[in-house]
């Protein structure tokens, strides 16, 4: 053991340790929960001090040899051979501090075999830096780098539901608002719904995506850029967009970037109408796919797995289910956000590490729950033709086609005389002689019903 | 009393009620509170009825006697002769028909002095129109109509703000992260980071405008848009355009527009992003207003009443604290949004009466809000400045400046010492000759703690 | 016009009104809404005002003849004479010190009349006491004062639900797990669980009740009671509880008691719970009476009015629907009060208006909308017998019970049979000769397939 | 790899793997993250698993050498022998049965060894059994079996909290209303202010847990009991508490206890409502330990780290701030569990999954959040007496207790010109020759100004 000291005293760190005193100081304060800081906020970390290095030694503040060394430290932290040395739990106190020197003890660390200088934490490999611009710097960058992959399984969510549209386009069904019958529809029309729905989720969070790579780095600790070169405040972001191949922005006023939390609500917020929107959809595919015999059964879903211990034979739609459950875990991420962001103070909000938790916790949970829904349910869904054509005649509410015709009261006595004598509207219009033969047919027809080839004005006898 | 009938049955109406049967229905089934629904939302039908009315005139669908009845009764309604009409309570069942039938059966009653013709408040009134086509779009509209007056509420704290970050541009103060002293900021910098903050909640605000500016109208029922005329499609939004003023864009898929809400969580997610930082701000000017004798006491906020009824001559933040309020209320609005929209199935949302009602309710309360904290507070607000510059001038964590210079640990120690022995650090480093005294006064000089007039790189002796 | 003055200056009032200075400020700052604060805050905290009266007179603090003033002007504000003195907005800032001064200003003013001496809004009306014991006291005592309002329609409900239980007690379904055919079970069954699951709402329900029954009144300031007598102190809460006919109790701390919310967070926790229950039954009367063709039309729900201003003759399940949107918005206030008792500091919570609105609020709607869903719903609801056994018949499903005799794969590869050639499962048994008919017989009788009269052990073959 | 069949089709599974084709088709179904089920799930499972099988036996449902072997096959689990076996993901869809299965599959395999029968998984290992049932029973039982230790922190805490309370009582510190200075109050009375509120934390845990206590179990499928025997319905609670430990219930009415989740949100709003009041505290230790230089400096947490990268010597209150974290998420997960709880659907709520992992998670992450606050803060936490006692002499405010002899008024204008003229208000008096000196001193005596030592009725000349 090695003994290090910081401003609060002495602790011994173990010899082999490649981190120091001020990560394991966190590891004992922190016990919440065996998860430990993501990754990904660390590799980014270590892409910030790698181009901190660069530009410190370009502005003539940090020895070339220095420099160097914390970069090659860098490079083998990045390849993945110290993993095991970044020990910070995830939910921590301290605004990221920790997480932060535990990036640069490890740093510091592993560049002494490059270096002949004794390379320090603070001084060297967080020079020109602070937590409070490094750390949410490095956590959206973090949200950035896995967007891609939420974006990719979205899109193939989206290739998959025009695909279903345009083969269901013309397989009639009875719509239903309020859950009650009403004018048919097709499951075309149904599918297309999903994707224009999906498709504005896509717009924001793509929007929300580019609001979050505008970062404070170069502010240090509240956005005055203290303890900065001018050289460095002017370079820091190019280069850290040239080794890490973001495209991020500095922060036009970065005592405000340092304190504020709202672009990250609004990623939330981002993630959280997607959700909303996955709940509506998984729970269209449960009710529609409901039975097989007592239930509406016009959807089929791909069997995935046995889905009772004691009811043999049963299926359950197990894959909507799970999508309803992150979507419930994501909404309720956007709680914590929420509350964490409304409680910064002054120059600082110091939930930070709570908020990218949450925040990659759910974009990569999403990213999973797409990736599942699309493979083991939308490719392989189909549609029970006849029985959904079957219910479309059956149904008297399709007689709404009548109204312009015969008007609202007239139609409605018919549609409840249909629905009392168990005969379809039809049925009771070619006795009435209400109408011609002909019109009836056109009227009930699946285009007319669908309101399709719409050329000219139609007559609305009962009004005009 | 007159009958009248309906599917369900018939029941007596008061002879002088320009309402009708389905109106007194909804009035029985739906007594959850004393709030009817809003009148912008009634407004905004009319004005759709109107349109209408015109369109299926020109298409030849309804007779031109009863169209100019139906917006002659149109004006005397937006005129405000028969407001107390409007009986629908604003939480209702049904997804907004009560409200629309509502005004379907004032317009046709209205109307019957202007016309020689009966005018039926389905057949003629709501010619081309299904609830869930019209109800939504008048709500969206209601929400644009209230959209102006809060940005420009918000304009002016903008105003209010910028000018404060002015006149406090050169008030030092000491800057605060997780409520411990930090290096030193000046209020000005702290005003123009409000202004930067509240600036996105514009952007956001103005951006959720623009998506609910997309309208299903013309879909009717389920957004197959049976029962109107090609004519009418092509024609309705953009005569309505024409008579509200307003720039609605008819949605790609109206079947997709009629079932999802997915807008409005977007639209309340941008409310409730500033809620968040009106949150912020205004715990910030509690905090900082502290006191009188054992707080902060940086800031001075206008006293606006006497703050006890048993502490003589208390004086409380009243304003900042009613924001809070309004916010947290905004927020907890946002929950019920969410729960309402994810609620949607198949076809339609039922929901949306609620929805309409927080959103309306809440854009107006943050209207109201930012207009009472600009005028009552953030206008006469002030800085204690020799107070707040006492504070940095006794702050020891200012001599982080000195950490390039001397190194992390030797500035720790500095510091330590400075607090424990109660001298400031500048006084130490005097009597310790640590440094030419030309540099102890440069390195403590207000420009050099704000980090301004950055020419040229700084010296990084410890690391270097 | 009069001038009255405060610790702010001065302010013009007008001649008629009972309030004053610190009422009317409070007018002007909070211009959130239309709505004013709750009466039954008003009232409570006028009977606070004369139980205090009386005691300070007893205690020999305040002059019989003033005093006697005060008990009669409360009197005449109880009798609603003076419900237009009362103008502060429902949400303020300032802890509701507004609130309590409207009252203080009002009976003062009132009092003048029955006294010959002057009376001091604040010496006399408000002596012993501070808006910070008085205000949140009130706002107990009027949530205290709806309960039983709202445990009444709870009963009303409850008596109407093992009403239906017992009257559908034979009438079998089938079940339904996760939307897909489970085994069966009766409506009786299903209308009882609503029932037991309704009862531990009120339980939760009245133990949040007892819990806000424990109030800070005497504690003044901020729980040290301080300017209050000893006699007052001891007798306060016993004369409060005399003349109101309530039970509250004196919390053992009144420091805590002053400063933390969780009683009210708790209530609404309570309310919300019973939301949530509300949601779930609301969603499963709607589904269950889908159709009336294309659904699973196994319920029928009274009509309450038309369903549609385009398709004639549509009915929906507007009660359900609204009782819904109560649910989303109770729980919405849930957020807002949880946001509100969270940001409490230090010796007081300054939010309390907020908490006190919204509880009220839905403490009101919850209700209102418990009777409608009653009256109108519930007690006129039926089932279609015949429907519901014909699906019951056709559910392959049932053949769980098959499941101890013949295991778990065996009657799996029957179901399947049974569902790919459109058999029932016992048709396939009969054929296939596998079971003795009385077996079968048994085995597929209703009491066997519900599980009643279960009297020995069942064989389990497939196992043992 | 041995190739296993269900009612899907055929698959794959590893020779050397205990669980079987349902445990690996969920692998594959959810991959949603790398969190598995809770093993305290699992365990209770298989506690479960071998009551029924005594039970089953005793009934003769079961052979007994299969039943040994079940037992037999538990106890190798319940030594952590098989863990790496359980390998279903945290969220899932499926309601649990995947859950479930895994425990009987593993079970099953693992029984093989000590049976000369071959033991089925569902036949034999789940007989009389439902995932319905035991998965919500043993999820339960989980949450069951971690309380005591969330109880013994809180216990912890609380002892901790009365010492500094007693420690504390004489020291007197400014109170604060609104952040605005009030009379005084002491440390003391402050710390057993949060005892006291933690008091109803406990008493609202407890509650819940009783309430969780009571289980479906016994209920199978949809609570009708279906393929149970008689006897093991008698007697299956009885023998699980005999082996567990636990003083489970059975739920009067099953139906309702399979498919509503309310004591699932009653157990999170009890959670939620203790994590507000940690937030207050937090919020409060954080606010009153601000400074060292620039801040209210009235407490003194002690230092456990270093707080800042680049700020020397700088130490935050990272306590307090992992706790409002650890709140926050608790918070967040609420609203996920109210979610899951009101998307319950007619038989069953299929969304138990994310229920219990939420609730689990929170309850050992508050478990772990207080240990660390009591440990690490609050035992060495203390007072800075001698600022805190000056600045209630230099506190104006503190003349209210003037007000019952001067009145409101008088006392108003007298603190106004202290603070004014920066004298204290008692030299005020003592100058204005007001009240006789005696007076004086014992109206500003400490015990005069907390009000204690009340023995007879103040005098209130004001008034009177």
């Amino acid at each position: 053991m090695r003994i290090e000291q910081d401003c609060v005293g002495t602790l011994a760190v173990p010899d082999e340790a490649k981190y120091g005193i001020h990560s394991l100081r966190a590891l004992q304060n922190f016990p919440i929960s065996a998860e430990k800081t993501n990754l990904s906020i660390i590799y980014n970390l270590v892409a910030i001090k790698q181009a901190a290095a660069k530009v410190n030694m370009d502005a003539g503040t940090l020895a070339a040899d220095k420099a160097r060394a914390i970069i090659k430290a860098g490079d083998d932290v990045l390849a993945g051979k110290y993993d095991d040395q970044f020990i910070i739990p995830a939910i921590q106190g301290g605004a990221g501090t920790s997480t932060n020197m535990n990036v640069n003890e490890v740093l510091a660390n592993v560049a002494k075999q490059y270096s002949h200088d004794y390379i320090h934490p603070n001084d060297d490999v967080n020079q020109s830096q602070s937590t409070n611009d490094t750390y949410p710097t490095a956590g959206k960058m973090a949200l950035l780098q896995h967007l891609p992959k939420l974006l990719k399984e979205l899109d193939r969510m989206q290739t998959c539901l025009i695909l279903k549209a345009d083969k269901f386009s013309n397989d009639i069904k009875v719509g239903r608002t309020q859950l009650q019958d009403a004018v048919p529809t097709t499951f075309g029309a149904s599918f297309h719904a999903y994707y224009s729905m999906f498709k504005r989720d896509i717009k924001r969070i793509k929007t929300a995506g580019e609001d979050i790579s505008v970062v404070n780095l170069g502010g240090t600790a509240i956005g005055t850029g203290l303890n900065t070169s001018s050289y460095y405040c002017h370079h820091i972001i190019e280069e850290l967009n040239r080794i890490s191949g973001f495209q991020l922005k500095s922060a036009a006023d970065l005592i405000d970037a340092t304190q504020n939390c709202d672009d990250f609500v609004e990623f939330s917020s981002a993630l959280k109408a997607f959700a909303v929107d996955l709940i509506k959809f998984s729970n269209d595919l449960r009710l529609l796919s409901s039975g097989p015999q007592a239930g509406l059964g016009e959807l089929k879903l791909p069997a995935k797995q046995a889905g009772s211990s004691i009811m043999p034979s049963k299926v359950n739609p197990v894959i909507p289910e799970v999508v309803n459950q992150v979507a419930f875990e994501v909404i309720g991420h956007d709680t914590t956000v929420m509350l964490a962001a409304q409680a910064g103070q002054l120059e600082l909000n110091a939930f930070e590490p709570i908020i990218l938790r949450d925040l990659l916790d759910g974009e990569s949970m999403l990213t999973r729950a797409v990736n599942t829904l699309t493979k083991n349910c939308l490719q392989d869904i189909d549609v029970d033709r006849e029985h959904s054509r079957e219910e479309v005649e059956n149904s008297a509410i399709s007689a709404t086609v009548l109204s312009p015709m015969l008007g609202y009261e007239r139609s409605m006595k018919l549609i409840k005389q249909a629905v009392k004598e168990h005969h379809s509207v039809k049925q009771l219009l070619i006795a009435q002689h209400v109408l011609p033969l002909g019109t009836i047919d056109d009227l009930f027809s699946v285009d007319r019903l669908l309101n399709r080839n719409e050329t000219e004005p139609k007559e609305h006898a009962a009004s005009k």
